[in-house]
């Protein structure tokens, strides 16, 4: 399976996603801004990829930094987490990821020299990519559980949500690996995701490196799909779950998910609890990013639209609880009404971390 | 206003609109199988512009075969007609204008010679393109009666169904050039059409270049527009609509109509006379073109998925009736239950010509 990330102990190696798959190219990141730029312009992206990516930046600060002992060092470090906060707005577990480090930040002596410091930091960082692994292949488990019978499940995914937008393994496509290999998949249908193109250029690229049978489509003709031919199932991931259910996820989910309820095609969203925010009572408070117009109107460079054209490019959508079949996380599969499941999630995760 | 074509007498000159914006190529076509060619690869679209490029090359082709009387040529007149009707299979105008000289043609004498049997054919072209053009016009003006008040309606499009794609003026883009000329249109949104970008290309060139108001999205944002922002209309053109209204068009009208629908926005279609089929019921008989997998997985001859990519690429879809409020043609706004009011316009179409 591809990685996104590599943590040699000096650097943090980011493969570059914007270049995929057919340039394979590493990026050396050596220093917090370096990795937060990185972050910011999608060389690594996906919600539990970033996250980690943060932690080992704070890694490669504390050891770049030169200092005696934490309280030298305290102020630098919290704005650190700021700079890396203040990369990407809607996907939450990166807050999620840096708000733990801070709390476990405050217990930490005045006193506690470098020496002493850089190994809590590493572990934390170490613990997240760990966990974030486990947890992939749990979500996967739970979701797999959905099919019916063997060789059955025709399946259809929107932008990347893989090996590489996680530690490894994935969440909805930790799903569509279960199903593989326990015999029940027969085929991915995968939404090219414009206009990044995580769909055709990553999606397919782990589907393919690893023999799953798959077709690309165009976004907009998935409704087609669900008419002509047969979707039995629709597994997306997600960048922030409210307290209701809502889910912030790749533009172009909303949109699937009426599509997919119109058809009476299940809908389901594959997420670890980390990308749950119990702080958000529903999705309309959930910023979204719009990213530069320039992503729509060229390619690789080249203007495909006139030179003046505006273009208004938000890079994520808000998709209603009510079109939601389900949330696949790493504990089980809470169905609607969600409320009472997500709370009960939160305790879950509350008491693990 | 950019036309599609520009017939000289001689060849029938088309604008390249695979390069357009950025490249303005004329392609000199001087005999039907160049004209051929030219609409099966989509150097030419949108189904009334290729069904006049379809008659001029006819008229190309009686130009350029040695014959002494339509006796002599009539074989291979007809067998044009079988080859222009081979190229594209789901637009309906192309079939009725090659259908209607067809018929013309069952009415000439054997003896008409070769001098008099031009005029002829060149006319039944020339008709066509100008009665393309007056009919867009009437759309257009039909269309902008929806308009509730001055300066108020922010409508959305899906493809081109322009100047580029008409013989002038365009369909569901003539109504926008309407509302835009009685000072009624504040905002245009342009899905941007993968895989052939009909919208960020030849749409936005057309808006662009007439200074009406525009931006692009991603096809899968128009949901995140809707309920973000406002969208008063949305229009589209048609490729072919059956007897009981269900519409063929660009691939992601359907998903476009499911979202408008869900979002409570009035969903229009813009389309001629020359766009119904009574012969076919509904829907489920409109042949779907499918289009090679390259246009989804390169991009300017680049590829832009993995090598070996497998992708399905339907070039249209069928949106039932039940999802669209009105078809605008250039004898008024049908409205739903369609099936009277498109006997009724059959009957006007029948008499006109």
């Amino acid at each position: 399976m591809f990685t996104a990330m590599n943590f040699t102990g000096d650097s943090l190696r980011l493969i570059d996603q914007r270049r995929l798959p057919h340039e394979e190219i590493w990026i050396e990141g050596q220093d917090l801004e370096t990795v937060a730029q990185a972050i910011e312009n999608m060389t690594v992206r996906g919600a539990p990829a970033i996250a980690t990516a943060a932690l080992y930046a704070l890694v490669l600060d504390a050891k770049n930094a030169s200092f005696r002992t934490w309280a030298d060092y305290r102020a630098r470090f919290f704005q650190g987490c700021q700079r890396l906060q203040a990369t990407r707005p809607t996907a939450v577990n990166l807050f999620n990821a840096l708000n733990a480090v801070r709390q476990a930040a405050d217990t930490w002596s005045s006193e506690l020299p470098k020496a002493e410091l850089l190994p809590l930091i590493t572990a934390a960082a170490q613990a997240l990519e760990k966990s974030d692994l486990e947890t992939c292949r749990a979500i996967g488990e739970h979701g797999a559980s959905l099919a019916s019978s063997a060789g059955s499940m025709r399946v259809l995914t929107h932008c990347n949500t893989g090996s590489l937008a996680t530690a490894g393994y994935g969440t909805a496509l930790g799903v569509i690996r279960s199903l593989y290999t326990q015999g029940k998949l027969e085929h991915v249908y995968v939404d090219e995701t414009r206009p990044y193109l995580q769909g055709s250029r990553l999606t397919a690229f782990e589907l393919q490196s690893e023999g799953i049978p798959y077709s690309i489509q165009t976004d907009s003709a998935a409704a087609y799909l669900m008419r002509y031919e047969r979707v039995d199932m629709v597994v997306v991931g997600a960048d922030r779950i409210a307290a209701n259910g809502d889910t912030a996820n790749k533009v172009g989910t909303y949109s699937l998910a009426i599509v997919a309820q119109y058809h009476g095609v299940p809908f389901y969203v594959a997420a670890p609890r980390s990308t749950f925010d119990p702080l958000i009572p529903d999705g309309r408070s959930i910023p979204i990013e719009m990213r530069p117009p320039q992503e729509i109107t060229e390619h690789g460079g080249h203007p495909i639209a006139p030179r003046q054209a505006q273009a208004k490019n938000p890079s994520f959508d808000v998709t209603p609880a009510s079109l939601i079949s389900g949330l696949i996380t790493e504990y089980g599969i809470i169905r609607a009404p969600f409320g009472e499941g997500i709370q009960e999630l939160l305790r879950k995760g509350c008491q693990r971390s």
